[in-house]
């Protein structure tokens, strides 16, 4: 199995995070010239200059560009570096037709250059890129900047988890003095992250009639939905399963459950939620979801579930509280059908 | 009716940023004390000192202490620098027990010391104080503080409305050069935010099902659920109307669509929209809403329908774009049960 020096890896890691900071950077000047052709206004003025170039393209098209310019950059930089290291990016990929499982066991990066475009394009402040760099087909250096926020996460095997923001640096999950336990009933009490996705057709066993069940079903009021009813705290949609990921690792959402995601979306935020701690498991529930095994989910599978990091209660370890979770979850959400092509 | 000179205004607008910076720096150190009883980690190392005092009480606890904390803060800032303004707050309120619209037309401050209460028990990021300034009933200075986040939006009737960041400032919305239509089959490429609220009754009629009702019509195909699909671009929850709002007026959301919040909910992010540009209206359709004249919503309503600014196309105006919108929205949504107690 192909491995590597500890020093190669603090190399790779600073270089990493470098690669993070410049790609956030580029999409957010990108942004600036969407909002003002000169640049960011400075006082109650208004930016005019190079209006022109921005309004010949719309805004699709131009996050487009923006999103093949940053992955033509990172990938690059990467290669410039490390000639022998394999790319795999969201754009390039979509447009080799085949969305093959193409991650092996040597050094691989896995990036999504713009995780969020829906709201890149609306300018929603919830975008970010995503590099993740892979050994044995494991992400173990994962970054994710979400340059409007100046929230940047880094994570690398066996070292912890970071939200570096711009007047803090926190290590992951946040609240670590000690780290809490999920509730007792829970999915009662947490946050449940999830997204609507892409998939809106109008069918009666479709994915977006069977999220919304799921949906119903975590929302409602316990004994309510046929006795499903999971009264979780709250529903949050942010558009960006990158950004769920991360909130995930910081320990804000307790539950994140998506399908559709590819490995691009997911490989750095993977990397970052096992760092803090937290699980990720299959999306969609084994037939015994009591008492299956919960094992770690397929980079490739398209469905995920995952758990938030956490300590241990007086009755339970924190792998028992999680484990736990994962099966109150199971329980209540629906397998969807998204296979690769 | 009563009145206030420019210049009195232009102290009121300043203190209350004042006010709304410092409360936030409140909600930070709180939300600090939480995850460090010894303050912010600067490196690699945990804060431990101070961890005790916290944890004699839990996240609920804390958090209820921190809003009663900053209503007390905020309430006594005004009252000592205008002992003859009026002071409405969420926390003193919510005690009082009836629940009346008690907004008068002198002047008065309207305050939510803490909206997204659940995001921040959570220590999601998202999650603001709210302030507002109002005079003949009208908010006319909005202040909101989002300090994870480091997002200030203030605005001040007649003046413009801003977002200061970290390292920036942008006048609102923030792309403006020009102000972008909405779609032309609107809400089809726009961005919904919505919540799904406390209300979690399993009931046929209830809100939750009106709620999701709802949504499913705003997310489904074109054609779909009996020709009400409205095939929006995506749809966002992040569990506080009052940041629903803000990056509504910022031109991120297109359509915020809302019931059950208060007027300490929305009072200062109904100043920040209509000063950027932005409509809000009525929550619940009227009967007639394909003609019916298009309302500014009572403050106290409860039931809310924010439409970003936009600008003209070729063919219609800002305004008639703004309207269609709402006619189409109303279209699709249905009317919630949420009436004064």
């Amino acid at each position: 199995m192909p491995s590597m020096q500890p020093e190669e890896l603090d190399d790779l890691y600073e270089f990493a995070i470098q690669l993070g900071k410049d790609a956030g950077r580029m999409l957010l000047e990108a942004a600036e010239k969407r909002w003002s052709g000169d640049g960011m206004i400075n006082d109650y003025g208004e930016g005019e200059g190079g209006k022109e170039h921005v309004q010949k393209m719309n805004s699709v098209d131009l996050v487009t560009k923006t999103d093949e310019d940053v992955e033509r950059f990172v990938k690059n930089q990467i290669l410039t570096k490390y000639p022998s290291h394999e790319f795999i990016g969201e754009e390039s990929y979509a447009k080799g037709g085949s969305k093959e499982y193409l991650i092996k066991d040597g050094p691989t990066w896995c990036v999504d250059p713009l995780d969020g475009t829906v709201n890149y394009i609306h300018l929603f402040p919830l975008y970010c890129v995503s590099i993740a760099f892979l050994l044995n087909g494991t992400p173990i250096i994962g970054i994710i900047n979400a340059p409007f926020l100046s929230q940047l996460f880094t994570a690398r095997s066996n070292h912890g988890a970071y939200l570096t923001t711009a007047t803090s640096r926190h290590r992951l999950p946040l609240i670590r003095n000690p780290i809490p336990p999920l509730p007792p009933n829970a999915p009662t009490g947490c946050i449940f992250a999830c997204e609507w996705g892409k998939d809106r057709r109008d069918r009666p066993d479709g994915n977006m009639q069977r999220k919304v069940e799921t949906f119903l079903d975590m929302a409602a009021e316990v004994g309510g939905r046929g006795g499903r009813g999971g009264m979780v705290h709250g529903i949050r949609s942010l558009g960006s399963a990158t950004m769920d990921l991360a909130y995930t690792a910081l320990g804000s959402v307790d539950v994140w459950w998506e399908g559709g995601c590819w490995e691009w979306d997911v490989a750095a935020g993977i990397c970052i939620l096992q760092e803090a701690g937290g699980l990720i498991t299959h999306g969609t529930p084994p037939e015994d979801f009591e008492n299956a095994k919960i094992e770690s989910v397929d980079l490739g599978s398209r469905l995920y579930l995952g758990i938030r990091p956490a300590g241990p209660s007086a009755d339970e370890s924190a792998r028992e509280i999680q484990e736990r979770t994962v099966r109150e979850v199971w329980r209540r959400v629906r397998g969807l059908d998204y296979k690769r092509p």
